[in-house]
């Protein structure tokens, strides 16, 4: 699997990974859920080179996940602002967000509270079946090739019978133990 | 922001990276949850070379999202196996494969499909409020200061005076448009 192929493999993490993979990217998606817009803030906030914040910017755009906005006309500025596509890309940044506020959090605990604007309460995201509605425990979930699988798709394996044989054969040259 | 410090960043996002941002450990973490579990596979599967393989599997472990598990005495050998801290891992690499899925599969439809055991469906992820179990829209979410705020830490922004003064004092040259 070659990274700058990911975007052809048949598996939607690494397609996905294509687009937003990169180390920054995904701070950059944090900085636009926290409504971030324009390039100066985000090049403040992050503190990388600008033509490497704009190369991200810009394949978030060319992937229509970002939209360029212009907010000002003379002279001309634009903002960079989210679409449905990269709207949708909340659970991911939410999810990783859960995850660092369970595990990697100071004593004095979370750095920023999410508070749902519907209910009224601050929450965490919980990760549910669309079928049942029940949490997701990862070994109550089954995978299946679906009808885009390829040979090559990544798909659950058993220690096929190569790679068992191969041990054997490994272990043949028994010294006395 | 230095990558090699986003583990001090008072950020879950930026503190997560720090764990599981580069950009081969997703791809291992996806394999993790198809149940691969041994150098091997992890080699065969991703390709990627064995030094970096055998890094990136290190510094899962170093961080207790993996386990090392002996799997055979003579000769030792070892398998690597999600702890709960890494199987808690599970919303993020089903949030990345769910965005995949809807937007990048080709026209046969995904490669693949989870099925739920409990109750027996294949489903999405869903992103609900631990509140009151509606899923989740950016939209409808505010962000607030946790306890854990520092002074440095990622929040909304309103586009402070200064940015607009800046913009302003740019403007200040006309050129007869």
């Amino acid at each position: 699997m070659q990274w700058g192929k990911l975007d052809k493999e048949p598996c939607s993490v690494s397609r996905t990974l294509s687009v937003i993979g990169d180390r920054w990217t995904l701070l950059i998606l944090r900085d636009c859920f926290l409504k971030v817009r324009r390039f100066d803030d985000f090049h403040a906030r992050l503190g990388i080179g600008r033509p490497v914040l704009a190369e991200r910017l810009q394949k978030l755009i060319d992937n229509f996940v970002l939209t360029k906005v212009a907010y000002q006309e003379r002279p001309p500025r634009y903002e960079y602002r989210l679409t449905q596509k990269g709207l949708d890309l909340y659970p991911v940044v939410m999810a990783i967000n859960h995850w660092g506020d369970t595990y990697m959090v100071e004593k004095k605990g979370r750095p920023l509270l999410h508070r749902h604007a519907t209910c009224g309460h601050t929450f965490n995201p919980v990760h549910a079946c669309s079928q049942c509605g029940e949490a997701l425990d990862p070994r109550r979930v089954q995978v299946e090739a679906g009808p885009g699988a390829r040979d090559t798709t990544p798909m659950p394996i058993s220690y096929p019978a190569s790679a068992e044989s191969r041990m054997k054969v490994k272990q043949a040259p028994k010294r006395g133990t």
